[in-house]
């Protein structure tokens, strides 16, 4: 009877505390992906779905949207961006509230509001409970972005200072993707490759080299051997045309896989891997690239999601955004309710590498007919009739407008070259827009926007990232996730 | 001893089935409401969000956006709105989708894409669930969303006969809102209003009486008595400035709190609710007008939380959109990170409105001076220097074009008008987007775009709207709430 009663007393308990035993036999997530699209709101990821759907299904009749890798995803959030300065936030700020749960200004890497106090840091978190920490970029790894996740600094700008923090701080095990932006600081400091290497990091410096990293390497600075603009790998839709012409280009992709390699150990990992020039593409107008990168991430998450497949019940792989860029929109006022994602197919460089192809041109003092040639080369825009691409009177009397404006022929007011050109090459950005436009895309801004942006989910503890909310609780639901608590303050 | 035992086992049994019973004994709700913000995306709730917080905390450092009364529900999803036609697809084909949880083309109500078979209504298993059924909108009650709750007809443009199925046939018990747009359908036909009254309908027809309505009223016929464009109600920027004058306009809510009196009964009611002319203002690029009408929706969806609060565990609400219009997006190319969403509190008219003061305008041939007196006083945009609402030269220059475009002065190319104006009056146009860029805002079309919509979900079944699916997934999931079943095909 005894027996009975306390087996009876057991159950009640039991009973009583469900809820509570469900939350501590959850498991907590052994290994973490932080992946952020810089700049990749709502529209940059529909757009790419509605292009890759395009393309894959020329025939069909209907509309068919293709899934990335991480829209199929089960979890869904969309969160908030505003920062303390703007509604329209900056990538250090939005990376700051990802990483730390706080608030801060447009510019400001974890410090507050009054750049006195610094926040602590996810990684640092999870540094503490034991697991390797890896940075990863396709931008410099002393961007915004990355930067939020290892370093505390009043400005974004000071790279070298930024960098530093990675190199003899004890936070990351694994920095990857692009270069340095300040390599000597002003000029006179010490070169942080030296500084690298006093503090006992791998430096891998070829393309099998970082594909042969592995757990053995202990902490790891992998930068592209390759780089394009500002020591930022490759725009995705530059690097297929490398590959194609035969060249060994890594991709994001690439960098996280090295990156599981280096990182993998008993206690597991924290990754973040940053897309980065999904903003650089989308400040720049330009729809193609902004898409080819945003299929690179995808390529990158699916990364993650094979290595989840081989470790079941381990993963939990985040795919957020910090901000939205341009304010790209599906749909243009002239091209109404119809688009033509697959126009873009012929787009085959990003408006950096075409800036290139137009300063080689005015170096030759090429006319506008020579310059043309190179639009119907590259982007398959044709003065021809009848054609796909073909473009109207009004189109190509813009791109002569922007042609002289390139070329200083004529001199453009200030206020329209900043409201057609932003600041860019205009002869660059003219096409860009005809480009989208034609597409039945566009874009408002040169700048960022305040559009909410969505949280996509996978694996142990994604459950938590449904809902609207602040991107400050994207840092407190995967601390919850991990089992983490922060400090009291 | 027995009864111990029989306890035990009472608990075990109790804990083997906890999961089942927790499924078998939730509550199917017996109230349901389907808001449907017409074009209302992401980008317009937000907007709506940022004016509403810049107004209410003008003297705050930082940016502070408010609640709407329904971006603090607990359960939110995206939905895909791309239609047979379209990535960009309109109000007939999304509603349809919604109604019926199939795809069609644009244009189509509840048909098939080769217009053969009708599709069978969330509203019409509602209805042989037992429930009553209640379709209220800002627009006329025939128009496309309203229609997709209770018609089945090839193209949206019968108006007429969309009227006729509601009105002779079973499905409506409380149709409200707008007024018919083909009263007697082309001119010869028996008159709309009679056919209502010749099938027993109640036809309030004050103020009063649409107050008054009761659950005794039978099926209730409640058109506003004062309309504005296209048998619709005002737009809630120029309801709000009739009230102000003294005038008493049912709003929106008001049709909501009618309809709960009219439909409440033992087994409930499906009730679809359409803020209508959210799309509108979209098309038209009237950023103000927009965030007025999604006001006038909160205060809609506020009417059924007070309702919701007084049935604790009996009702689910949905709100959500068809699809975006206007491409809006918050932030501009010339205010880049800066947004001053407070100055759309100067604004005092819709462009609808407006377009009323440029035709008087007009007809006593005033010069342009005049005009600009005019946008002085609706929308605070002035020639003096140093105001917040000041415009450059270029701004002026604008508006002298689009004025001159307006009386006829000058003549502008098809495409450039196109581009500039989209359709719509010149002058009208050129205040609404100068209007929006000053506070920080932008469109890029006249027409719907391809943007994924968000889902905001309430009570009981909410937490089937979470995250990333297909519009006729909320068809889907409305009726698995609502514990119905489709029939086989």
């Amino acid at each position: 009877m005894k027996k009975i009663v306390a087996l009876l007393c057991a159950l009640v308990l039991c009973i009583g505390c469900l809820p509570v035993m469900a939350e501590e036999t959850a498991a907590h997530p052994k290994y973490v992906f932080m992946f952020i699209g810089d700049g990749m709101g709502n529209p940059q990821v529909t757009a790419t779905q509605y292009y890759l759907g395009s393309i894959q299904n020329p025939d069909s009749d209907f509309p068919v949207p293709a899934d990335l890798s991480f829209t199929t995803f089960p979890y869904l959030g969309l969160v908030t961006t505003y920062d303390s300065s703007s509604f329209c936030p900056d990538s250090a700020s939005t990376a700051t509230s990802m990483a730390s749960g706080k608030k801060t200004l447009s510019g400001v890497i974890n410090y507050d509001v009054t750049l006195t106090t610094p926040y602590k840091l996810i990684t640092e978190y999870a540094k503490e409970a034991g697991k390797k920490i890896g940075v990863i970029t396709s931008v410099s790894v002393d961007h915004a972005t990355p930067a939020a996740y290892y370093a505390k600094q009043p400005s974004r700008n000071d790279y070298y200072e930024i960098a530093l923090q990675a190199l003899t701080g004890t936070t990351v095990d694994y920095l990857a993707g692009g270069g340095f932006k300040r390599m000597t600081g002003d000029g006179s400091q010490q070169s942080l490759m030296e500084i690298a290497e006093e503090n006992g990091w791998t430096i891998p410096t070829t393309n099998d080299e970082i594909r042969n990293l592995t757990a053995t390497d202990g902490r790891v600075l992998a930068t592209n051997p390759v780089l394009q603009d500002s020591k930022a790998i490759h725009y995705e839709i530059d690097r297929e045309q490398l590959e194609a012409a035969g060249e060994d280009v890594l991709s994001l992709a690439d960098f996280v896989r090295s990156g599981i390699n280096v990182l993998d150990n008993d206690n597991g990992f924290f990754m973040m891997c940053e897309g980065g020039k999904i903003d650089w593409a989308g400040h720049a107008n330009d729809a193609a690239t902004s898409i080819h990168d945003t299929l690179a991430l995808s390529d990158a998450v699916q990364v993650a999601l094979d290595f989840a497949a081989d470790h079941p019940g381990e993963c939990l792989i985040i795919v957020t955004a910090d901000h939205e860029t341009g304010g790209m929109t599906i749909g243009f006022a002239t091209t109404a309710y119809d688009t033509h994602f697959q126009y873009l197919a012929n787009q085959k460089t990003s408006f950096t590498a075409f800036d290139d192809v137009i300063a080689e041109l005015k170096e030759n003092n090429a006319t506008f007919d020579q310059a043309m040639e190179k639009v119907e080369e590259l982007y398959g825009l044709t003065r021809e009739e009848g054609k796909e691409l073909s473009l109207t009177e009004t189109d190509v009397e813009s791109l002569r407008q922007a042609w002289e404006a390139t070329t200083g022929t004529t001199e453009v007011a200030e206020d329209e070259a900043a409201l057609l050109y932003g600041g860019y090459n205009p002869f660059s950005m003219a096409v860009s827009h005809i480009m989208n436009n034609k597409a039945g895309l566009s874009y408002t801004s040169y700048a960022h926007t305040g559009l909410q942006i969505p949280v996509y989910a996978w694996g142990v503890g994604a459950e938590k990232f449904s809902g609207l909310y602040d991107n400050t609780d994207i840092f407190n639901r995967t601390m919850e996730a991990m089992g983490l608590t922060a400090d009291a303050e």
